[in-house]
């Protein structure tokens, strides 16, 4: 069964925002524009939080300012707070991430807030997004597990998944902030949200951290989940998962949907060399498989193989 | 559905046979000592190839001699050819596992001998392992693709497992010799193999290199095959993929089948430390991904966190 997916590309923000090597504004412009380039039309480009708790994305009017083809591009902004909407209404993004964590533990930890008070934060927003044109979208962080509390029940990942639709959303991010999900998970969570939700878009964001995100993938396909969240080359991850590698890699996740029959849009080879790109800017190898070896299909030449080995 | 599974620990042989790193005997039988504590039974301890051609299992025979526990394992042993089999002959093992590359072009590469020529001496192999009251077992190379062809067809695989299983071989195992298989493949080889061969028993041998490993797995389990080959710490690789990942970490692997629900009879946390204990050995990390983040459901202190990033 061939299905069309469509992919958010989330390396400038949730891949910068715990990054400790400098990456400039016209750096992150550039990312953008080379994945751009590959085929990609939506992009998660920066988070509207306080630049003194993420300095690494403090530039973001600057990079939303800078966006090249900016009408070809669908460009989504994280959206923390009111304050942090007003700053958003000053620009044309498409459309507002609204996010609140379903453990209470990591809502204290990452926001200093209960996951009650978040929610309770986030209907002035939707409605000014309202307002100012823009889709606002809900994002669950801890979907799938949380590093402080372990397991989060799949009844209270629907119960935030509902309050946030009762206020207006249409779209929820479900997201696997730690790299825990795995694919019965994803199952029975999905079809939870199916069922209590029918009329909701579903999107699916995983992390690598333990290996199993290709699995996850591939069980959301299964239940007819046609969006995804990747980042070029893998970067991201959680301050909170120290060492482990981060969001499932935008070539990866290409390469695979490719290979099980599905479409994208997307250039296979543009995103490779936007990946080898990226790696020169942040000085060091980035976790995506594809970076190292070719894509499935593309072969070594026998005799070059034994002059290099021989 | 929770199904037993049965994995072949393969670090030893598949893990170390391309490893630069010098690895003494002692370590090898350490390793092996250090995984069947943690509950591993099932082991490819070594390969009786020319020492010439690959020097760093030259030490196939002092290995065998040396297992703990000896009647606790069932030891496999790869044997290529009558040299090797004669080898093999003079020591115990339980099973030998006797191979050929589906691809003409790596069967050139890696035993300089063709496919044909390849299972043409499988038959004397085959008989003496009988006569030895050893089980025969066959493997296939480039299952799932090869480095120089690309594409193996599903038709070519079926027919070197039926060539196999004529010989005499109940058992069958499918190497991603190079990590190129996905998961609609794995699904189509092995359904084609049991309709062909539909008392054969199936293992799947699967490499990590483009991130498809554990997808691979979960198509394998829902379509009931119950036996898998990994190698601790994801050691491992082909030397016609240079810079790629190895095998299936066996610490990556165990982790997801447990989430899954299945039953390995193998203890996590005795797995993570023996993987940290091989890279003492090989004086690097590892690539298992178990080895730098922590099993789903073992939580962080909140408390230890804000020491550590406050």
């Amino acid at each position: 069964m061939t299905i069309d997916i469509t992919i958010t590309e989330v390396a400038a923000r949730d891949g910068l925002q715990n990054e400790t090597h400098p990456v400039s504004t016209e750096q992150k412009i550039e990312l953008i524009g080379r994945i751009a380039k590959a085929g990609m039309k939506r992009f998660e480009v920066t988070s509207f939080v306080s630049p003194r708790a993420v300095p690494a994305l403090a530039d973001a009017e600057e990079v939303v300012k800078g966006l090249p083809e900016r009408d070809r591009l669908i460009v989504e902004g994280l959206v923390p707070n009111m304050r942090g909407a007003e700053r958003a209404a000053a620009l044309k993004l498409d459309e507002w991430v609204c996010f609140a964590s379903a453990s209470e533990s990591h809502s204290q930890a990452n926001s200093n807030t209960s996951t009650e008070e978040a929610l309770g934060r986030l209907q002035p927003v939707i409605d000014l997004a309202r307002q100012e044109g823009v889709t606002p979208v809900g994002a669950i962080a801890t979907s799938f597990g949380c590093p402080f509390e372990g397991d989060v029940p799949v009844a209270r990942v629907v119960d935030v998944a509902r309050r946030m639709t009762d206020m207006g959303v249409e779209t929820i991010k479900l997201g696997d902030t730690i790299g825990t999900a795995w694919p019965s998970r994803v199952r029975e969570l999905v079809q939870a949200i199916r069922a209590t939700l029918p009329k909701t878009t579903i999107v699916l964001h995983f992390h690598n951290t333990r290996g199993m995100s290709l699995a996850n993938v591939l069980t959301g396909i299964a239940e007819g989940v046609d969006r995804y969240e990747s980042a070029l080359g893998g970067v991201g991850g959680c301050p909170f998962a120290p060492g482990a590698t981060g969001n499932v890699p935008t070539e990866d996740l290409v390469h695979f949907l490719h290979l099980e029959g599905n479409r994208t849009g997307l250039d296979m080879d543009g995103l490779i060399k936007a990946g080898h790109w990226f790696e020169t800017v942040l000085e060091r190898k980035l976790p995506a498989h594809l970076l190292r070896a070719k894509p499935v299909g593309v072969t070594t030449d026998l005799s070059e193989m034994k002059r290099a080995t021989g």
